[in-house]
């Protein structure tokens, strides 16, 4: 048996469900799960998210041709995944590693299923980690002043299918992101929206909150306001000094990353507008 | 349009998801809400909870009885609600009463979809907070030698559709959970399956635990064994005494308690044997 | 015996234990609870908070007068409390009564260990519920246009010691504040210093966060930007809808409202600058 | 100037705060926190930690003569650390590598304040991974039915002052605990004391818990029963497999760990009975 995962989106409209379980059906295939929001609030889109098993004689092409038709009628933006097939994940990284070594210790735990092509960074530092896991590490000296976004772009266009900002610090111009034109989720050390910006921790320390947080979110045109894929929180008390804060945001900075990671290799993260919905 | 919510639960098979959204499809329905879950390790149960609106024409009945053909070939349990029927809760309470404080707070405030028919409780102190809200206050001096069954059965056994022990401490007999054979939840002020009995404060603090909890779960004839719903959890530290954790422990009642009802009266919790599945 | 809590803030500077631990025991005291802090990074200041008890015969009057030469040395911001002194809590209230109930009913229950001198509102529909507790209601219809701050005023100024607004929606003004002068502890339903203003479950819908919060915090002159005292937090997701978020959020405000009233009664929330220490 | 911390327990007395502090004060010495608690609830124990700079000139040694007779007046139980002196850690381990890994970034980071002369393990896969961090790596193939406590005494009895079970699968024997005699730290990954022995995570989805959880608790001679540390929570659902908690409870165990390290290697965790007091 292979199993499928089928992602769409769509204006609501009255059985939807039903000719999609209908499809799979009439391919012999069951449903494993499935998942389906309606926003009826905001103007009634629609989204689902079906995994499904099939005999192996079942083939992605068909079952894209296939699906394209009935697809068609409802006016869907829709894709297919096989599930054995692992997108490839550029990380792209500056000083701070420990979102990088959390990453790299779950993918060789077997616990992300993603292909790492390479892990790029300004930082000579990390070669040694990423060498102990047998990626190939590409060392190009960026600075604020000169991005080099192009010779960035030229490794991760055709290499990768999405991008992984671990603790990234210069901000990808408007350009950038147009040329790359796939996902890119960047980890930010703060609970968005407050505290945009390069120093989060001095701000909620500054500002003297009893919580702190981390955000993962995709990147857009607008620093720090791309839609929100996870959060995560701690207490934090007048004792705590910077350092403190820095020492909980890096454990709140892997786990909202690895948990976005999670969702999104599951094909479980839709973008709508401004929002993600994660099932 | 009328709103409807089918809850359904059977051996897993192909095609159950396709030809219920059929079913809905055929009847002019659109689908609001679907969630299904599998057991795919554990023998491969299904279970399905669809929210559907149709047009007024159609009546329960008639949708009972169209569906009742479907249902047989499946093998399924299930069950269809009208989203507008309030089911009657009955209240049980004994000393404590912040619970019963909220829930009926939450009732007049329109959170809970219910319907009230008493309170009951064996401490009469009570009978003002019920009175203030124009509920029928039954006062029955129950005992842990004289628990009074028989008379609670009486009043709980046509009048309700399921109860609520909101802090009620007198343990239910067999016979009584055998002779109403409908639903029970109750709130027990410690995070099950540790410390279950009543003293569970006592024994968190004298564990020196770190964190404390409260569970609300159905009655089964297992003293705090049955199958739990909700769990809410706050830290605590060696400074808080025993005041300070049935102070904690209070809030952590009447979320876990709240958050169950929500659930419940929104007909999202699925029985399955020990377990509960909450959509 | 009787118990006394210290409460003291000054430059740092050596030996102030040392001769504050000493005052206690030349009075024959026992510490039984003491907490201290220093901001060493911020420019040396000190803070604490002693629990001591002493004998029947140490009066009040006498501790004050023996401890004001040795805080002049030490140039001290002091204070010396009674424990068994109850402060009088003025609540101003508008149109949402969840922490009104709640602050009544832990009131009510020996939870909070204040005085009510009365619950003010622009809401004539409070009165019942403030009445179930015999405590005077008053109400005074004040309107974005017409605040009727003087009447307000004149109501708080010489009957309380502090003021909570449990949802109080009028901004209070500068005046306001000036002339009362003393605390003034504000339930903003929203994670600050995200989402200040009036419709902060509304902005939190629109910006897609995964997290909501709410915050009790003094009132300053800036709108939402008071010292915070506690924060409370939940996870949302994209089913939550304007409703969820809001009843989730009423479990957050009276969690954190309450919290920070038994911190603040308990006299363990020192303000400094625009942060609180908090013991 | 040099900080030394003082850890001290006695039966509760007046004035032991004045005398210490006065203590400091004579060496002219800077409290800079201290942390106190008294169970006036449990026969009246007393426990501080206080943190203090004196000049470079006040030597260890006669500051613990010094005090000595301080301590002897109060029948305490107490110690004298040098800020700056790290203590050494062993670590075991068995299979799973997670906490281990974590453990060495955050030693590698300079977030744990320790000296770590070997880590020790009976699976020879780990030896890579430490190697990467130059530190020894010792294989020692026990087994649960030659546990070789000998071999293992041998190594730690002399070369550390406490030992880290990072996931070490082994039950040690009382033997070994009495020979060894000082602190074991180890991680359980259930939430004590529900869930004690070697699967917790199958146990809490045969319970069908709503939240798991992981504590870091010294070890004594009952298995999973001594003083708790740290415990840290997450919440589950009926979706979740084994996998799911498998892979949300490393991230608990890591974390708790972790933070029981951060607050025992700052000597704020102090053993009393068969509970802890951390401040």
């Amino acid at each position: 048996m292979r199993t499928f995962i089928l992602i769409l989106q769509c204006q609501d409209q009255k059985g939807i469900v039903a000719r999609i379980s209908d499809f799979i059906f009439r391919h012999q295939g069951n449903i494993i799960t499935a998942d389906q929001y309606s926003t009826n609030f905001e103007g009634g889109f629609f989204f689902m998210r079906v995994e499904f098993c099939v005999s192996d004689d079942v083939k992605k092409e068909s079952l894209n041709v296939d699906f394209a038709t009935l697809a068609k009628e409802f006016n869907a933006h829709w894709r297919i995944y096989d599930k054995t097939d692992n997108l490839r994940m550029g990380i792209l990284v500056s000083q701070e590693s420990h979102c990088l070594a959390d990453i790299l210790y779950l993918y060789n735990a077997g616990e992300l299923k993603v292909k790492i092509p390479f892990v790029l960074s300004n930082c000579l530092k990390h070669e040694q980690l990423v060498k102990q896991y047998n990626l190939p590490f590409i060392f190009l000296p960026a600075t604020k002043d000169d991005r080099r976004e192009n010779e960035i772009l030229e490794r991760v266009k055709n290499e990768t299918d999405f991008l992984v900002l671990a603790r990234y610090m210069l901000v990808l111009s408007k350009d950038f992101l147009c040329a790359y034109s796939k996902d890119i989720i960047n980890i930010h050390h703060g609970f968005l929206p407050s505290f945009k910006g390069p120093d989060p921790y001095g701000e909620a320390l500054r500002k003297g909150v009893k919580i702190i947080g981390a955000t993962a979110h995709f990147v857009n045109e607008e620093l720090d306001e791309g839609p929100i894929i996870t959060q995560e929180v701690e207490c934090v008390s007048h004792k705590d000094s910077r350092d403190d804060l820095v020492r909980k945001g890096r454990n709140l900075e892997n786990k909202a990353l690895a948990n976005a990671l999670f969702k999104y290799l599951d094909y479980r993260v839709i973008r709508h507008e401004n929002k993600t919905i994660v099932f």
